[in-house]
């Protein structure tokens, strides 16, 4: 009998809707690239419903508790009198979302000798110390693709509300007015701009894919350059440098991972490269990006927006600077979790589960760290070392 | 010597810019059907700028000026007080933007015996009454493909932005909170799920290769058909009627032009057709759709969003309920004038103007009516008639 603790983002203030906006959701066949979507055995959960809050219980208690296991599922994450810290000390598995982050550092582990699993339901395991993991075997793993074209659509969302100024222009709406001339002052449209990604995998190509069709010209930086054909098929431009795809570039989207050398890769300095005017979204994580940089960036008119629903720590403090800086278009951390990313992850992370217990193989594109070592596209993806330092600040967010 | 009226819309409350949010416009070779951009022989703006408001002058004042004639240029144009109507007794062409339209109704051509033409710096001509214009040989000419990149941008980001319920979670950052469950209970993604516009000219067709990549399922209605290599390329799925379309699509995008046989299409009768929980965006004209029966839709969940950002009339009266009624992503009507839509609708008017002025023909692309009948692309996409009904209601916008 193992104990799993599930951390998990709370309810609706007015609790789960007992209606959903839609009956159902689209079938999808497979994953662009071929991957097949998740297989579990079953599943207990109806797709379509919140599954990543407290209530949804990722749709795994049925299952876990028919196997014998123990599932505790809390919100508390942040701070010694978390339920989290007060649960970890016989717990086998923790499992959480990149929206509502457990911060799994070395002192957590410490606390945690039966711990063997580290999952992520979602995408990104950076709030997991993954040098940490490796010293003690802990196996790392996250549901590769549930959520990449789900968080592409938000990219693309953004860089059309940031370029044509969208979210003033409804206020105004909302405020009564006609300023048309107000709204658009600051109105451009995409066609012809310049779109660069940091990172062409599964998010970064997705974008450019998606943004084509809008007669925008591509580029990219990867430390894996693409395939030629596929740089012939879009007509992608490659970059070296983010210094050289910022100076080229009227839009910049960020699809890396967080590691040590990527964090913090938008500062003061690089900031410099940018064209004056240049709109920057990240969806990744918001430890790449400098949090007064930003800011100022934004203030000086350096940036023309900033969009994108990543922060550090998550939850954001009230105070925290992006809340309130001027010209941004920011949601919570949300953009991976839709009602439809939700089905898929809460079936991922079930697959999961069932392979750990059945002792049969995790798929290679779902492990991060196994053996104490990097593994599977976590090999491909990620440096070892731990990113989750400053986390114990978001037990400064007050409900 | 002739006079001139430009009717437009208001500068920003702290007036024009000094400094504008970019430093340039991308460079467009061409619309992407082939036909060319606007070619005056000279232009007297900086594209990039404000030009659509009363300080803008849509850039014309020197160059009418210069050869003789006379230039009006004011926002008031609702009511027997306005501006417009005070000055219409002897003006030759009246110019407005469908933004902030100058309704030109029979009774106002009647007021203003002197008038040859009608131009709309932008697309769209049914502030007009072309009946109207007709009966009395006023040509009326608009500035066809300026913004239609800029329109269908603006769908595709309406169609996101709905579907993935942007704006509320967006609200819940600028309110401190960290709602997750709250942004997604109703946050989808596009993929997978089908997607149909009512008519499939410029933008709807535009429309359609931009939601291409996205994985959605593509459906239109149009009274021509496309051509079965766009069919095949795009795998349309083609419907005779509105009631096929709505049954099929969770998204349904307007792209036709409003006369007498579209006014109202979208009723309570029609709704009806519509799976529960669709989206309808509308960027068209507002009189496309009954008012009262899209905020009743909202609200009984018939469906899950409304968005576009046409009303009427415009401006739209302070207790407009389409302001206040829920999940709705309205802005005013600006999708086709940003600035980028601006400098080409400019250049456009003053090419129209040069034509009319040296005798030279306008281009069959930019003739709505000539000599007496529908004419150019007014023969195509118009029918004859009067669309201008109720349009006395914009004199109850207080500004």
């Amino acid at each position: 009998m193992a104990k799993i603790i599930c951390v998990l983002y709370d309810d609706p203030i007015t609790g789960q809707p007992e209606t959903y906006a839609r009956d159902d959701l689209p079938h999808l066949e497979r994953y662009p690239d071929g991957q097949t979507l998740p297989t579990p055995k079953a599943i207990d959960f109806q797709p379509g419903t919140l599954l990543g809050s407290v209530s949804g219980e990722l749709g795994l208690r049925k299952y876990l508790e028919s196997n014998g296991h123990q599932l505790v599922v809390t919100s508390s994450k942040d701070g010694a009198d978390s339920v989290l810290e007060r649960e970890l000390h016989d717990a086998e598995i923790v499992i959480s979302q990149p929206f509502w982050p457990a911060y799994m550092t070395a002192e957590r582990m410490d606390k945690a000798p039966k711990l063997k699993m580290i999952v992520t339901a979602g995408i990104g395991s950076d709030h997991t110390d993954l040098q940490g993991a490796m010293d003690r075997g802990i196996t790392v793993a996250e549901v590769t693709y549930c959520n990449s074209n789900s968080v592409a659509e938000h990219v693309v969302m953004s860089v059309l509300a940031l370029v044509r100024n969208y979210l003033p222009s409804h206020q105004w709406v909302l405020n009564g007015g006609w300023n048309i001339a107000d709204c658009v002052a600051r109105s451009y449209d995409v066609e012809g701009m310049h779109v660069g990604t940091v990172a062409a995998g599964r998010i970064g190509l997705r974008v450019l894919r998606l943004l084509k069709p809008f007669d925008m010209h591509l580029h990219y930086m990867d430390r894996h350059r693409l395939p030629e054909a596929v740089e012939k098929e879009l007509n992608l431009t490659y970059h070296e440098t983010l210094e050289s795809l910022a100076k080229a570039c009227d839009v910049v989207t960020l699809n890396c991972p967080l590691h040590p050398e990527t964090e913090h890769m938008i500062n003061a300095d690089s900031l410099k490269h940018f064209k004056r005017g240049a709109y920057l979204i990240n969806t990744a994580r918001g430890k790449l990006c400098d949090r007064d940089a930003i800011a100022a960036a934004l203030k000086s008119g350096q940036l023309a927006g900033y969009a994108g629903d990543v922060w550090f720590p998550q939850p954001a403090p009230e105070d925290h600077p992006w809340r309130s800086m001027p010209h941004h278009g920011m949601t919570p951390h949300i953009s991976g979790t839709s009602l439809s990313a939700q089905a898929r992850y809460a079936a991922g992370t079930r697959e999961i589960l069932e392979c750990y217990f059945d002792n049969r193989p995790i798929r290679d594109e779902y492990l991060i760290v196994q053996g104490g070592a990097l593994a599977g596209v976590g090999a491909h993806s990620y440096s070892a070392g731990n990113a989750t330092k400053g986390s114990e600040e978001a037990a400064r967010f007050k409900k």
